[in-house]
């Protein structure tokens, strides 16, 4: 479909052609640059609200700045879109996310311009201060270093440590962008979004103002010089508390703003000062997300990443699917979490800013006193957890599963060490699609299963993650002490009819699926499916046996003593990294107990593979039906009818 | 040694006995304990300064607090030995921190008045916020939670991210307490710090009155009425500065202090009235780490655990050591780093708060512009990193391996899926000895070796490392864009002749340091030297071949060709986790190239392994000189002599 570019637009390619407009051509500039957005977006998809909502700021900041030479950093990335469309890839845009097309995020192997990939949050300012710190050694005084981070991403502990290591870095000419929209995804939440509210709104500054103002009042009796000086204390209690005394002033960062972020003439203004003024600074700036489409304003969740919709109506095309009935995964947890603590007065939900993207929403609006959104905040969502399980309750701790890599150590440290027997759901484990290798939960399994006192399951279906649900907060599991690690996929599983009454399964118990007689393939999760599809192909040439593992630890080591006993051909299939993974257990446990089938390790290989829809990168990786088809046939093993 | 205990604290042994005194006695339980403290770790080794500077606040807080049903946490917990010692462990505190003796830190295992197991930083304020919200769900109201935070801890992210929800958790009964003494193990750093030395010294406040001051005093002219009316002013304006605008107070936390942390009345009165204030609050308290021992007050950072000393002449005792003259790993890390920076002048230097710990106080002294202490701030330390390494610089970010758990989304997402080659060397990889289960560094090759564009190696002795260290800032190695891990031990290494000149090592190489005919054993890192004494004692009867594998990533194909096709017999040692380590990664190789030799992997077992001494954990673990021997003897092999 072909996309219609704005008279100015269209020359623009690169920053350069933008610098050659006069600066009273930038309202136009913003204007068709939003336009191109929501036409991109609502035939093609894609992260939305986001990018709307900086359009004048992606202006502003490459007609200000000299980039790709001054670094520009856009935390979490889903609100480049502008960027990237300014940036050289106005014309492969409509490959955004697509695989084989370019990334939905920043990224440095893509353009120079970006200067520092993400799609993980909170990671600019560090990135921004390492920079700066370059530019200083290398003694190039010249540059700039901007990071443009959300409010949300605020909240996550490596910003913080970023910016407390930059304000004691006087020399770093260093900028921060606070983008604040008082959303992540969801909502933001916590005590800084409160504050930012209070200091955008000057509630603690008019509330001392008031009481000042009222003593101060009585003195106007004394005439005008007198309240000439009452006018002076009241401007120096504004720079007090707006300036010296606010948070970011606390951590040395020179404060600039709030300054209204859809003011296009205002931030060209203010970016230029800005790159006079030397040392770490802040400068905060209100957008609102969704900016220009009325419907992604009025719903800023919803439209976060809408899909591909209709763009004057507003109406959100449905996505087809390929078992028109069956349930995401994330909403299976959803409501069965629900269900489960209906009846189970200890449990209680935690997620780090993914209410609506783990569907743990769906408890916080049943039960808002037992479900809890701690902001982007993994770390402390761990270790709250932890605290938590000390005083006797179930805690499901939803993270996805590459988000679950900023938790690790509290995963080791405050969990397992302890003995805490808390549930870590990883929605999003193996390859997540369109978000791309940033996203993709490749290495849970390998970066779980050498941590003690950690069990690692993964359900094949529906059913199966409502009964490992189950068994997680059983009092007999959670009495054990032991954590677990649920891991499941993004996306649609593989069953209509999923609400089942829950069946109890044991810990370490894998299950046989399928009798066979020429090999044996061991799957780990909803890989199984892929599995039972090669099979179908695959028979009656082969007669192939199919053991669903369910635990990556404990290994069910009965079953694996028939598989080796049986079997010299055994092919393992899971949907995470090969170092260490499932595949490699089973190696372990082989090798330990003296047996020496012949096995092939499918799974995902030692690389980045990049974004795409998630059967087509199952398929790159060859652990779809046809890549299990294809590995069978490959083993020369001497067939059933052979 | 019998220590001798004072009057009071002979008849301590729990809380409920110091409960039983009287107000005034609190001075001298103080004074006996601090004693107490400092008898039993100049004779049996420890941290020490911490502890003596919370001598006060320790017998304040079981004095007030109702332990163990309030629950109490020590955050690190380096400062915990008073804690210890009044809780049940006084008369087995000479086994602190020895093989089979109790622990350095609380455990949660150990004592019921440890609510926190702890020895990583940081972690206190999200779990004692856990179990407010625990305590909230269970209806335990008159529950306390209190979290005893160094002002070194606070730079971490995670109690940042605590904090931030803590502030919006409005009925969370939470008391953070901030022992601020001005040091983690080094001087503390950051803007954060400055701003508490700020605040205590009242800097901002002092500087605002002044300029209100000023014009106020213009006021006076107007008489005694104006003056009441200025004086009313700026109480308002002290009330607005020092609290309501306060760092803290931006977070929602209600602030309170400072207050001396040595006043044992005044400490007594206030902690009274804190479990009478509702909701989340900080406390913050002065001490000085090392209180009441000149030696410790004078050199904060020697005095952290000087192991043992002449309690009298404040004499540290020099330590035994095996091999006299030989340096210690990070020493060599330490002077390397300077000697190659010499000469490369994009080297720099990372530390999170470590400059002693890593020895990378060394360059900080020699090129203070090249090399950086960060903060305890391991996230940022390897963003940062990420962000040098793209304006061409060769970083070296030290951290201890079980630190490093704390940045490992860091490490993939900055590092690895960027391609930026930032060199990561990990001190105290592999069992940390007495510091125990929180410090060993069990997991590193398992959660590295599964990250692609991640080389894993590790030295067997000093000039490896040397050399290892050479390659990784090597331009041809930079250009690749590969990250590398280097993980070496704890301790001193066995070369005493270890300054020679570098000498070039290809990435991925290992070597043979032995022919044999009966068996093969690979060995990883400094574990090698193990295998040499081994095969000193099964030689002749077993023929022994000898590799050190130096990389565990990637490996030696080549050389692990050779040994599949030779030996059907061979052992694999390493000190890190079995679950997914080198040893498993060379059973990948193995089954993936259809070799079927008969491997016995050594290392760290799939369980917690408690303190004790380096050699008697390797012992324990059967991969020491005597392991090994008994590991080849009871394989069966037909051996050389047979």
């Amino acid at each position: 479909m072909l996309i219609t570019q704005g008279d100015l637009l269209k020359d623009i390619n690169l920053p350069e052609d933008l610098k050659k407009l006069r600066p009273d051509q930038m309202h136009q500039v913003c204007q068709e640059l939003r336009q191109y957005i929501i036409d991109m977006v609502s035939v093609h998809g894609g992260h939305f609200g986001a990018s709307l909502g900086v359009v004048e700021l992606t202006v502003a900041l490459h007609y200000v700045l000299n980039t790709p030479d001054d670094q520009l950093i856009w935390d979490v990335g889903h609100q480049a879109y502008g960027h990237k469309i300014l940036t050289g890839r106005k014309d492969k845009f409509y490959t955004n996310r697509i695989y084989g097309g370019i990334s939905g995020f920043p990224k440095r192997k893509e353009s120079e311009y970006d200067s520092f990939g993400v799609g993980h949050s909170s990671t600019s300012i560090s990135a921004a201060l390492g920079m700066a710190m370059g530019s200083l050694h290398n003694g190039e005084k010249h540059r700039q270093h901007v990071a443009v981070i959300g409010d949300g991403a605020l909240t996550a502990g490596l910003a913080f440590e970023g910016m407390n290591h930059a304000g004691s870095i006087n020399d770093a000419n260093l900028l921060i962008i606070l983008n604040d929209n008082c959303m992540a995804i969801d909502p933001n939440v916590g005590a800084l979004k409160e504050y930012l509210t209070d200091i955008t709104t000057s509630k603690t500054y008019n509330k001392v103002k008031d009481e000042v103002w009222n003593l101060l009042g009585k003195m106007s009796k004394f005439g005008k010089s007198a309240r000439d000086i009452v006018a002076k204390v009241e401007n120096a209690m504004k720079g007090a508390l707006l300036s010296q005394s606010n948070f970011f002033e606390a951590l040395n960062l020179r404060y600039f703003g709030p300054i209204d972020g859809h003011d296009i003439d205002h931030l060209v203004a203010v970016l230029n000062d800005m790159k006079n003024i030397p040392g770490p600074k802040i400068l905060h700036v209100l957008t609102v997300k969704g900016k220009g489409y009325a419907p992604a304003e009025l719903d800023q969740t919803k439209w976060h990443a809408p899909g591909l919709f209709d763009k004057v109506t507003g109406e959100i095309k449905k996505k087809i699917i390929t078992h028109p009935t069956a349930p995401k995964y994330q909403d299976v947890f959803g409501h069965t979490i629900v269900e489960l603590a209906e009846k189970n007065p200890k449990i209680v939900g935690i997620t780090p800013a993914m209410p609506s993207g783990s569907s743990l929403n769906i408890m916080m609006k049943a039960m808002p006193d037992r479900a809890f959104d701690v902001g982007i905040a993994e770390q402390h969502a761990v270790t709250l957890s932890a605290g938590m399980a000390t005083r006797g309750l179930a805690v499901y701790c939803n993270i996805y599963s590459s988000f679950m890599q900023r938790a690790y150590d509290q995963v080791i440290h405050d969990v397992c060490i302890q003995n805490l027997p808390v549930i870590f759901c990883l929605d999003r484990a193996g390859f997540a699609g369109a978000d791309g290798p940033t996203h993709h939960g490749a290495y849970d399994i390998a970066f779980m299963r050498c941590i003690p006192n950690m069990v690692v399951a993964s359900p094949m279906n529906e059913e199966e993650l409502r009964n490992l649900m189950f068994l997680a907060q059983s009092d007999s599991f959670q009495a054990g002490g032991e954590a677990i690690t649920l891991r499941y996929p993004r996306g649609e599983g593989v069953m209509p009819d999923w609400r089942k009454p829950f069946s109890e399964i044991k810990v370490g118990e894998g299950r046989k699926l399928k009798e066979g007689e020429d090999l044996a393939i061991l799957s780990f999760g909803p890989t199984g499916n892929e599995v039972i599809k090669a099979i179908e192909t695959l028979e009656p040439e082969f007669s192939v046996a199919h053991y669903d593992m369910r635990f990556a630890k404990p290994l069910d080591e009965a079953l694996l003593h028939e598989v080796f006993e049986k079997f010299t051909h055994v092919i393992t299939v899971e949907d995470g990294c090969l170092q260490g993974g499932i595949g490699s257990a089973i190696l372990e446990f082989m090798v330990d107990h003296g047996y020496s089938s012949k096995v092939k390790r499918l799974g995902i290989p030692d690389r980045l593979v990049e974004h795409g829809e998630q059967y087509q990168l199952y398929a790159e990786c060859g652990y779809d039906a046809k890549g299990i088809v294809e590995t069978v046939r490959s083993l020369q093993i001497q067939g059933h009818l052979a």
